[in-house]
Protein backbone atom coordinates (compact mmCIF):
# COMPACT_ATOMS: atom_id res chain seq x y z
CA UNK A 1 0.00 0.00 0.00
CA UNK A 2 1.16 3.77 -0.65
CA UNK A 3 1.13 4.92 2.59
CA UNK A 4 0.83 8.73 2.88
CA UNK A 5 3.74 9.08 5.34
CA UNK A 6 7.12 7.69 6.19
CA UNK A 7 6.23 7.99 9.63
CA UNK A 8 3.19 5.97 9.25
CA UNK A 9 4.61 3.32 7.50
CA UNK A 10 6.88 3.01 10.00
CA UNK A 11 4.37 2.28 12.06
CA UNK A 12 2.15 0.37 10.66
CA UNK A 13 5.62 -2.19 9.79
CA UNK A 14 5.79 -2.34 13.49
CA UNK A 15 2.73 -2.84 14.48
CA UNK A 16 1.95 -5.29 12.40
CA UNK A 17 5.03 -7.23 13.43
CA UNK A 18 2.89 -8.62 16.49
CA UNK A 19 0.97 -12.10 15.58
CA UNK A 20 -2.49 -12.03 14.34
CA UNK A 21 -1.74 -7.94 13.39
CA UNK A 22 -2.21 -7.13 9.63
CA UNK A 23 -1.40 -4.48 7.53
CA UNK A 24 -4.53 -3.11 7.90
CA UNK A 25 -5.61 -3.61 11.02
CA UNK A 26 -2.09 -2.11 12.12
CA UNK A 27 -3.00 1.36 9.83
CA UNK A 28 -6.57 1.20 12.11
CA UNK A 29 -4.93 1.46 15.79
CA UNK A 30 -1.92 4.10 13.98
CA UNK A 31 -4.90 6.30 12.99
CA UNK A 32 -6.37 5.58 16.16
CA UNK A 33 -3.67 6.98 17.98
CA UNK A 34 -3.21 9.75 15.93
CA UNK A 35 -6.98 11.19 16.92
CA UNK A 36 -6.31 10.40 20.87
CA UNK A 37 -3.95 12.45 23.12
CA UNK A 38 -0.21 12.41 22.39
CA UNK A 39 -0.12 10.89 26.33
CA UNK A 40 -1.51 7.85 25.42
CA UNK A 41 1.05 6.70 22.74
CA UNK A 42 3.67 7.75 25.28
CA UNK A 43 2.33 5.81 27.53
CA UNK A 44 1.55 2.78 25.76
CA UNK A 45 5.75 2.92 23.98
CA UNK A 46 7.02 3.37 27.88
CA UNK A 47 4.84 0.70 29.27
CA UNK A 48 6.11 -1.85 26.36
CA UNK A 49 9.71 -0.74 26.95
CA UNK A 50 9.71 -0.86 31.00
CA UNK A 51 7.85 -4.78 30.03
CA UNK A 52 10.28 -5.83 27.80
CA UNK A 53 13.78 -4.40 29.81
CA UNK A 54 12.78 -4.91 33.20
CA UNK A 55 10.57 -8.09 34.07
CA UNK A 56 12.35 -10.76 35.53
CA UNK A 57 11.65 -14.42 36.13
CA UNK A 58 11.32 -16.38 39.19
CA UNK A 59 13.76 -18.27 40.07
CA UNK A 60 12.32 -21.29 41.40
CA UNK A 61 9.64 -21.68 38.39
CA UNK A 62 10.36 -19.22 35.72
CA UNK A 63 6.56 -17.49 35.81
CA UNK A 64 7.37 -13.81 35.57
CA UNK A 65 8.12 -11.67 38.44
CA UNK A 66 8.16 -8.87 40.24
CA UNK A 67 10.85 -10.23 42.56
CA UNK A 68 13.32 -13.15 42.91
CA UNK A 69 10.33 -15.20 43.93
CA UNK A 70 6.82 -14.91 42.26
CA UNK A 71 3.91 -14.17 44.21
CA UNK A 72 2.97 -18.07 43.96
CA UNK A 73 6.69 -19.65 45.29
CA UNK A 74 7.03 -17.17 47.99
CA UNK A 75 3.00 -18.05 49.41
CA UNK A 76 3.59 -20.27 52.45
CA UNK A 77 0.20 -21.26 52.00
CA UNK A 78 1.21 -22.96 48.50
CA UNK A 79 1.04 -26.96 48.72
CA UNK A 80 4.86 -27.32 47.56
CA UNK A 81 4.69 -30.95 47.43
CA UNK A 82 2.74 -30.68 43.92
CA UNK A 83 4.38 -29.32 40.70
CA UNK A 84 1.83 -28.37 37.73
CA UNK A 85 4.26 -28.36 34.64
CA UNK A 86 3.07 -25.47 32.19
CA UNK A 87 3.94 -23.78 28.74
CA UNK A 88 3.60 -19.83 29.89
CA UNK A 89 2.27 -17.61 32.08
CA UNK A 90 -0.99 -17.50 30.15
CA UNK A 91 -1.13 -21.23 31.61
CA UNK A 92 -0.60 -20.04 35.00
CA UNK A 93 -3.09 -17.52 35.16
CA UNK A 94 -5.87 -19.92 33.10
CA UNK A 95 -5.08 -22.36 36.01
CA UNK A 96 -5.32 -20.24 38.92
CA UNK A 97 -8.55 -18.54 37.48
CA UNK A 98 -10.16 -22.39 38.36
CA UNK A 99 -9.06 -21.84 42.06
CA UNK A 100 -8.68 -25.83 41.92
CA UNK A 101 -4.80 -26.11 42.48
CA UNK A 102 -2.81 -25.14 45.38
CA UNK A 103 0.74 -26.16 44.42
CA UNK A 104 3.19 -24.55 42.81
CA UNK A 105 4.00 -24.36 38.87
CA UNK A 106 6.98 -25.24 36.34
CA UNK A 107 7.15 -22.81 33.48
CA UNK A 108 8.92 -24.68 30.88
CA UNK A 109 8.92 -21.47 28.36
CA UNK A 110 8.28 -23.24 25.43
CA UNK A 111 7.43 -26.78 23.82
CA UNK A 112 9.52 -29.00 22.06
CA UNK A 113 8.97 -28.64 18.19
CA UNK A 114 11.32 -30.11 15.77
CA UNK A 115 9.19 -27.68 13.61
CA UNK A 116 10.57 -24.68 14.58
CA UNK A 117 13.75 -25.85 16.12
CA UNK A 118 12.68 -26.00 19.82
CA UNK A 119 14.56 -28.73 21.00
CA UNK A 120 14.50 -29.91 25.04
CA UNK A 121 17.60 -27.87 25.92
CA UNK A 122 15.75 -24.56 25.40
CA UNK A 123 13.13 -25.13 27.29
CA UNK A 124 13.41 -24.50 31.57
CA UNK A 125 13.49 -29.05 32.10
CA UNK A 126 16.84 -29.41 33.76
CA UNK A 127 15.84 -26.77 36.44
CA UNK A 128 12.57 -28.88 36.94
CA UNK A 129 14.63 -32.62 37.55
CA UNK A 130 16.58 -30.65 39.83
CA UNK A 131 13.55 -29.70 41.60
CA UNK A 132 12.06 -32.31 41.23
CA UNK A 133 15.12 -34.71 42.93
CA UNK A 134 16.30 -32.12 45.39
CA UNK A 135 15.40 -33.99 48.84
CA UNK A 136 15.87 -31.40 51.55
CA UNK A 137 12.80 -32.49 54.34
CA UNK A 138 11.10 -28.75 52.95
CA UNK A 139 10.29 -29.15 49.59
CA UNK A 140 9.94 -32.75 48.94
CA UNK A 141 8.02 -32.97 45.58
CA UNK A 142 5.47 -35.74 45.58
CA UNK A 143 3.39 -35.01 42.00
CA UNK A 144 4.36 -34.06 38.93
CA UNK A 145 1.18 -32.73 36.70
CA UNK A 146 1.71 -32.29 33.27
CA UNK A 147 -0.48 -29.75 31.71
CA UNK A 148 0.23 -29.26 28.14
CA UNK A 149 -1.94 -29.23 25.48
CA UNK A 150 -3.29 -32.34 23.53
CA UNK A 151 -1.24 -31.59 20.25
CA UNK A 152 1.61 -33.30 18.45
CA UNK A 153 4.25 -31.22 20.10
CA UNK A 154 2.49 -31.61 23.63
CA UNK A 155 2.23 -35.39 23.42
CA UNK A 156 5.88 -35.21 22.60
CA UNK A 157 6.79 -32.95 25.60
CA UNK A 158 5.08 -35.49 27.68
CA UNK A 159 6.70 -38.06 26.83
CA UNK A 160 10.30 -36.77 27.38
CA UNK A 161 9.76 -35.17 30.76
CA UNK A 162 8.21 -38.93 31.93
CA UNK A 163 11.43 -40.44 30.98
CA UNK A 164 13.31 -37.75 32.43
CA UNK A 165 11.08 -37.76 35.55
CA UNK A 166 11.20 -41.44 35.88
CA UNK A 167 14.53 -42.48 37.77
CA UNK A 168 13.21 -39.41 41.00
CA UNK A 169 10.47 -41.82 41.47
CA UNK A 170 7.27 -38.81 41.90
CA UNK A 171 4.12 -39.76 40.83
CA UNK A 172 3.56 -38.25 36.87
CA UNK A 173 0.71 -37.04 35.96
CA UNK A 174 -1.53 -35.58 33.12
CA UNK A 175 -4.64 -33.51 33.66
CA UNK A 176 -7.53 -35.04 32.31
CA UNK A 177 -8.97 -35.19 28.72
CA UNK A 178 -12.42 -35.71 28.01
CA UNK A 179 -15.36 -34.32 26.54
CA UNK A 180 -16.08 -30.55 27.71
CA UNK A 181 -18.51 -29.59 30.53
CA UNK A 182 -21.74 -27.87 28.56
CA UNK A 183 -20.22 -29.99 25.38
CA UNK A 184 -22.66 -31.90 23.15
CA UNK A 185 -21.35 -35.12 23.09
CA UNK A 186 -22.13 -35.60 19.31
CA UNK A 187 -20.09 -32.56 18.79
CA UNK A 188 -16.84 -34.14 20.57
CA UNK A 189 -14.36 -35.18 17.60
CA UNK A 190 -13.25 -39.12 18.00
CA UNK A 191 -10.05 -39.25 19.71
CA UNK A 192 -11.49 -37.40 22.12
CA UNK A 193 -14.86 -38.91 22.61
CA UNK A 194 -12.87 -41.94 22.74
CA UNK A 195 -10.22 -41.35 25.88
CA UNK A 196 -13.05 -39.67 27.32
CA UNK A 197 -14.80 -43.55 27.37
CA UNK A 198 -10.81 -44.89 28.34
CA UNK A 199 -10.47 -42.55 31.01
CA UNK A 200 -14.18 -42.71 32.61
CA UNK A 201 -14.29 -42.31 36.56
CA UNK A 202 -16.66 -44.51 38.64
CA UNK A 203 -19.49 -42.40 40.71
CA UNK A 204 -18.17 -42.55 44.49
CA UNK B 1 -7.16 -11.01 36.14
CA UNK B 2 -4.26 -11.51 39.03
CA UNK B 3 -1.36 -10.69 36.77
CA UNK B 4 1.98 -11.80 37.80
CA UNK B 5 3.87 -8.83 37.88
CA UNK B 6 2.78 -4.84 37.59
CA UNK B 7 4.98 -4.65 34.45
CA UNK B 8 3.05 -7.07 32.65
CA UNK B 9 -0.43 -5.39 34.08
CA UNK B 10 0.57 -1.48 33.00
CA UNK B 11 1.74 -3.20 29.51
CA UNK B 12 -1.91 -4.72 28.73
CA UNK B 13 -3.61 -2.02 30.49
CA UNK B 14 -2.10 0.22 27.63
CA UNK B 15 -1.98 -2.38 24.90
CA UNK B 16 -5.96 -2.85 25.58
CA UNK B 17 -7.18 0.25 25.41
CA UNK B 18 -6.33 0.42 21.54
CA UNK B 19 -9.84 -0.50 19.61
CA UNK B 20 -10.25 -4.17 19.30
CA UNK B 21 -7.81 -5.50 21.23
CA UNK B 22 -9.03 -7.16 24.89
CA UNK B 23 -7.34 -7.87 28.05
CA UNK B 24 -6.90 -11.50 26.95
CA UNK B 25 -5.34 -10.62 23.17
CA UNK B 26 -3.19 -7.55 24.55
CA UNK B 27 -1.61 -10.58 27.56
CA UNK B 28 -0.91 -12.67 23.99
CA UNK B 29 0.82 -9.45 22.45
CA UNK B 30 3.02 -8.70 25.40
CA UNK B 31 3.99 -12.20 26.20
CA UNK B 32 4.72 -12.67 22.59
CA UNK B 33 7.05 -9.17 22.99
CA UNK B 34 8.72 -10.59 26.26
CA UNK B 35 9.94 -13.45 23.66
CA UNK B 36 11.44 -11.50 21.18
CA UNK B 37 14.29 -9.58 21.37
CA UNK B 38 14.76 -6.96 23.40
CA UNK B 39 14.84 -4.18 19.81
CA UNK B 40 12.03 -5.20 18.64
CA UNK B 41 9.73 -3.80 21.72
CA UNK B 42 12.12 -0.35 21.63
CA UNK B 43 11.53 -0.16 18.10
CA UNK B 44 7.64 -0.53 18.32
CA UNK B 45 7.58 2.08 21.30
CA UNK B 46 9.64 4.76 19.17
CA UNK B 47 7.84 4.11 15.54
CA UNK B 48 4.35 4.93 17.96
CA UNK B 49 5.81 7.64 19.56
CA UNK B 50 7.68 9.31 16.17
CA UNK B 51 4.55 8.78 14.39
CA UNK B 52 2.23 10.30 17.07
CA UNK B 53 4.26 13.63 17.73
CA UNK B 54 5.42 14.03 14.15
CA UNK B 55 3.04 13.26 11.92
CA UNK B 56 2.33 16.53 9.98
CA UNK B 57 -1.08 17.09 7.99
CA UNK B 58 -1.29 18.51 4.35
CA UNK B 59 -2.35 22.69 4.61
CA UNK B 60 -4.71 21.90 1.31
CA UNK B 61 -6.46 18.28 1.82
CA UNK B 62 -5.88 17.76 5.60
CA UNK B 63 -4.77 14.05 4.54
CA UNK B 64 -1.48 12.92 6.68
CA UNK B 65 1.57 14.24 4.92
CA UNK B 66 5.35 13.87 5.24
CA UNK B 67 5.77 17.98 3.83
CA UNK B 68 3.67 20.83 3.80
CA UNK B 69 1.22 19.37 0.61
CA UNK B 70 0.84 15.71 0.61
CA UNK B 71 2.17 13.83 -2.26
CA UNK B 72 -1.23 13.86 -3.91
CA UNK B 73 -1.84 17.46 -3.83
CA UNK B 74 1.90 18.71 -4.42
CA UNK B 75 1.43 16.39 -7.86
CA UNK B 76 0.85 18.33 -11.20
CA UNK B 77 -1.08 15.44 -12.72
CA UNK B 78 -3.73 15.28 -10.82
CA UNK B 79 -7.01 16.87 -12.04
CA UNK B 80 -7.21 20.10 -9.20
CA UNK B 81 -10.92 20.40 -10.67
CA UNK B 82 -12.14 17.70 -8.99
CA UNK B 83 -12.35 17.02 -5.16
CA UNK B 84 -13.23 13.80 -3.38
CA UNK B 85 -14.25 14.32 0.14
CA UNK B 86 -13.75 11.34 2.77
CA UNK B 87 -13.38 10.55 6.36
CA UNK B 88 -10.08 9.79 6.85
CA UNK B 89 -6.67 8.59 5.67
CA UNK B 90 -7.50 4.76 5.07
CA UNK B 91 -10.89 6.22 2.44
CA UNK B 92 -7.99 7.74 0.70
CA UNK B 93 -5.71 4.64 1.06
CA UNK B 94 -8.66 2.77 -0.43
CA UNK B 95 -9.63 4.83 -3.29
CA UNK B 96 -6.08 5.26 -4.43
CA UNK B 97 -6.02 1.49 -4.79
CA UNK B 98 -8.79 1.37 -7.37
CA UNK B 99 -6.75 3.74 -9.28
CA UNK B 100 -9.79 5.22 -10.66
CA UNK B 101 -9.46 8.59 -9.44
CA UNK B 102 -7.25 11.03 -10.26
CA UNK B 103 -8.35 14.39 -9.04
CA UNK B 104 -7.70 15.69 -5.30
CA UNK B 105 -9.06 14.53 -2.18
CA UNK B 106 -10.14 16.53 1.42
CA UNK B 107 -10.05 14.98 4.64
CA UNK B 108 -13.17 15.46 7.04
CA UNK B 109 -11.06 13.97 9.60
CA UNK B 110 -14.54 12.22 11.40
CA UNK B 111 -17.98 12.43 10.34
CA UNK B 112 -20.77 14.64 11.77
CA UNK B 113 -22.50 12.62 15.03
CA UNK B 114 -24.81 14.13 17.45
CA UNK B 115 -24.59 11.03 19.79
CA UNK B 116 -20.56 11.16 20.08
CA UNK B 117 -20.83 14.87 20.30
CA UNK B 118 -19.02 15.45 16.77
CA UNK B 119 -20.50 18.61 15.17
CA UNK B 120 -19.61 20.29 11.62
CA UNK B 121 -16.88 22.53 13.67
CA UNK B 122 -15.14 19.56 14.64
CA UNK B 123 -14.45 18.23 10.71
CA UNK B 124 -12.26 20.42 8.23
CA UNK B 125 -15.79 21.94 6.42
CA UNK B 126 -14.74 25.56 6.42
CA UNK B 127 -11.76 24.63 4.25
CA UNK B 128 -13.90 22.45 2.01
CA UNK B 129 -15.66 25.61 1.13
CA UNK B 130 -12.90 27.82 0.71
CA UNK B 131 -11.08 25.12 -1.46
CA UNK B 132 -14.06 25.22 -3.51
CA UNK B 133 -15.28 29.06 -3.44
CA UNK B 134 -12.17 30.33 -4.26
CA UNK B 135 -11.48 31.83 -7.93
CA UNK B 136 -8.22 31.96 -9.19
CA UNK B 137 -7.80 30.52 -12.22
CA UNK B 138 -4.91 27.06 -11.87
CA UNK B 139 -7.59 25.74 -8.99
CA UNK B 140 -11.14 26.13 -10.26
CA UNK B 141 -12.76 23.50 -9.22
CA UNK B 142 -15.72 22.00 -11.05
CA UNK B 143 -16.91 19.18 -8.63
CA UNK B 144 -17.16 17.81 -5.44
CA UNK B 145 -17.74 13.88 -4.98
CA UNK B 146 -18.95 12.78 -1.62
CA UNK B 147 -17.63 9.44 -1.02
CA UNK B 148 -19.06 9.25 2.69
CA UNK B 149 -20.26 5.42 4.20
CA UNK B 150 -24.47 5.37 3.84
CA UNK B 151 -24.72 5.36 7.50
CA UNK B 152 -26.96 7.86 9.40
CA UNK B 153 -23.91 9.60 9.98
CA UNK B 154 -22.19 9.37 6.65
CA UNK B 155 -26.23 10.70 5.33
CA UNK B 156 -26.41 13.78 7.78
CA UNK B 157 -22.72 15.22 6.77
CA UNK B 158 -23.40 14.54 3.34
CA UNK B 159 -26.76 16.21 3.28
CA UNK B 160 -25.24 19.25 5.37
CA UNK B 161 -21.94 19.29 3.07
CA UNK B 162 -24.60 19.48 0.26
CA UNK B 163 -26.36 22.74 1.43
CA UNK B 164 -22.77 24.41 2.46
CA UNK B 165 -21.93 23.76 -1.45
CA UNK B 166 -25.15 25.01 -3.02
CA UNK B 167 -24.46 28.71 -3.16
CA UNK B 168 -20.68 28.22 -4.84
CA UNK B 169 -22.68 26.21 -7.82
CA UNK B 170 -20.52 23.33 -8.06
CA UNK B 171 -21.77 20.32 -8.95
CA UNK B 172 -22.09 18.05 -5.94
CA UNK B 173 -22.55 14.03 -6.65
CA UNK B 174 -21.92 10.85 -4.22
CA UNK B 175 -20.41 7.56 -5.11
CA UNK B 176 -23.00 5.52 -6.28
CA UNK B 177 -24.86 2.67 -3.70
CA UNK B 178 -25.78 -0.71 -5.27
CA UNK B 179 -24.76 -4.88 -5.11
CA UNK B 180 -21.79 -4.99 -4.98
CA UNK B 181 -19.77 -6.75 -7.51
CA UNK B 182 -19.43 -10.38 -7.12
CA UNK B 183 -22.76 -9.79 -4.51
CA UNK B 184 -25.56 -12.18 -5.16
CA UNK B 185 -28.89 -10.20 -5.22
CA UNK B 186 -30.44 -12.25 -3.13
CA UNK B 187 -28.35 -11.44 -0.20
CA UNK B 188 -28.13 -7.92 -0.76
CA UNK B 189 -30.82 -6.04 1.80
CA UNK B 190 -33.36 -4.43 0.68
CA UNK B 191 -32.42 -1.13 0.52
CA UNK B 192 -29.15 -1.23 -1.23
CA UNK B 193 -31.42 -3.23 -4.04
CA UNK B 194 -34.12 -0.99 -3.79
CA UNK B 195 -31.85 2.00 -4.30
CA UNK B 196 -29.49 0.00 -7.15
CA UNK B 197 -32.65 -0.30 -9.16
CA UNK B 198 -33.86 3.61 -8.44
CA UNK B 199 -29.74 4.44 -9.86
CA UNK B 200 -30.00 2.03 -12.42
CA UNK B 201 -27.51 3.02 -15.28
CA UNK B 202 -28.63 2.86 -19.26
CA UNK B 203 -26.23 0.44 -21.39
CA UNK B 204 -24.47 2.91 -23.82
Amino acid sequence: MNYPSRLIEDAVGEISRLPGIGKKTALRLALHLLKREEQQSRSLAEAIVNMRTKTTYCIKCHNIADHELCNICSNPKRDASIICVVVDTRDVLAIEATSQFKGLYHVLGGIISPLEGIGPSDLNIDSLVSRVEQKDETDQVEEVILALSPTMEGDTTAFYLQKKLKSSGVKVSTIARGVPIGGDLEYADEITLGRSIVSRVAYD
